[in-house]
């Protein structure tokens, strides 16, 4: 696999950007780390993210999933804007324990000149699984760089 | 295929006690109708469901579809607070009209003891497919309904 | 939806010359109707799709959605022989009948110039829904038809 | 994780019983290992599963996680012969080379009372990715077990 070619501050800006609703109400989403093939999301959940009881809520697991992707292919090809997910699969295994961060880490499968597929498994501190998903991003087909 | 247990206002109740956060920034998310093996859901989007440029996020899609798929469940098996979403695929289509109200019409595919599936077809006013979900929830083994 | 370009009988010599072992034991795999968005696929069963006490595998099922998803396409695109799967999601619902015939009814949810996306429901003689599936292809960039 | 309860030879009688098409030309599949949490099936594809041209046909992939899917758990569960598949989703990543063996890994996600959730990656014999899948099973309340 190769190198990533955007460094963690750099897809932070670019996700700044592009989705600034995600963290409107605080630095909930942030990225952790990117490497060859593989990079992780973290989420410090707030009241916005939690359903009553505390849980994180299932839009909120499907969100930390979709950016997972994006962030690990982003990575790999470059600021591309316009690389869209096309499908995302996500099993909802075990409830995770009120409030405490939860890990995204998006697994490319695939990079290919139009379609990228991204495993992406949600974790708690502990390591333990809460929800696995699958995503494929179509790539448009000329990746024009985006340059703010 | 039965006809359903609860009206829409029962549903919308319920929703809004078991989900406040769906409707924090006002009533985006609304119950149109529910009968035999159907319920369609209708987003009135806000600034906070749209990305820039206008377009509505695929998280907020992903709700709508959430949200169609349990309440034409819970129509029909009455008010079950702990059905929970153990998969759901969804397929982005097209890109929905900048702002413009969305509808999630969720068709109950089965209604077993254990597991419900339902498909969600998303639609905007004039009828197009911009998603379309597959979604699969458990069933609490004992129904005890949640009287308030 | 525009109009298909193939009719059944180009359509199944297509899926001969393509997928010879998918009749390898006779015409099991049968194209029933081709219309503007839809087409239909007849399974009539042998000792080869049953499992031990006569119901359908889910292998053959999956064959039969596949192959709906992929008469569905061909005929609105045309003879491309390399329009391939590059996901397919099944959702199996209830038991078939013994031996009894299949009805797999694709239907084009997009068709664009790189992907299409199809549903498919699987039903038996009466109606009931067996299985639903959702297929995404992959259309290769240079539309060359194949000519015999 | 806990350890499995059946052992290969165990399981492969189990197979043959509850499955004796899929070796009905000749022993493609067979189980290579069982261990906690993971089971690795084998295909050494024969004529049947290959299309012109020689590549490994979609349902022969499906088939080969469907597989994996069921003996991991049945590994871990016992021979439980009614666990059945309620959804299976496969990504076609690449073609397989011609002819060669292809592996099954099957990875338990959740092991609950009532639902299955294993992962499956389909590779080649350099461990190039082929195709990825996940697989909800369905498991029966009263886990009798079948003795013959």
């Amino acid at each position: 696999m190769d190198k990533p070619v955007m460094r963690v501050e750099e897809l932070e800006r670019f996700l700044q950007d592009e989705f600034p609703q995600i963290n409107a109400d605080g630095q909930a989403f942030t990225i952790d780390s990117i490497e060859p093939g593989r990079a992780v999301m973290r989420l410090n959940p707030n009241q916005r993210h939690l359903r009553p009881g505390g849980t994180v809520s299932g839009p909120t697991l499907f969100t930390l999933a979709d950016l997972a992707a994006y962030v690990v292919i982003l990575g790999h090809i470059g600021p591309v804007a316009l690389a869209v997910t096309t499908n995302l699969s996500i099993n909802f295994l075990r409830k995770p324990a009120d409030g405490q961060p939860l890990f995204g880490t998006g697994r490319l499968l695939k990079l290919g000149r139009r379609l990228a597929v991204v495993d992406v498994a949600i974790t708690d501190e502990s390591g333990m699984l809460v929800a696995q998903a699958s995503a494929t991003y179509s790539i448009p087909p000329d990746r024009v760089a985006v340059v703010k």
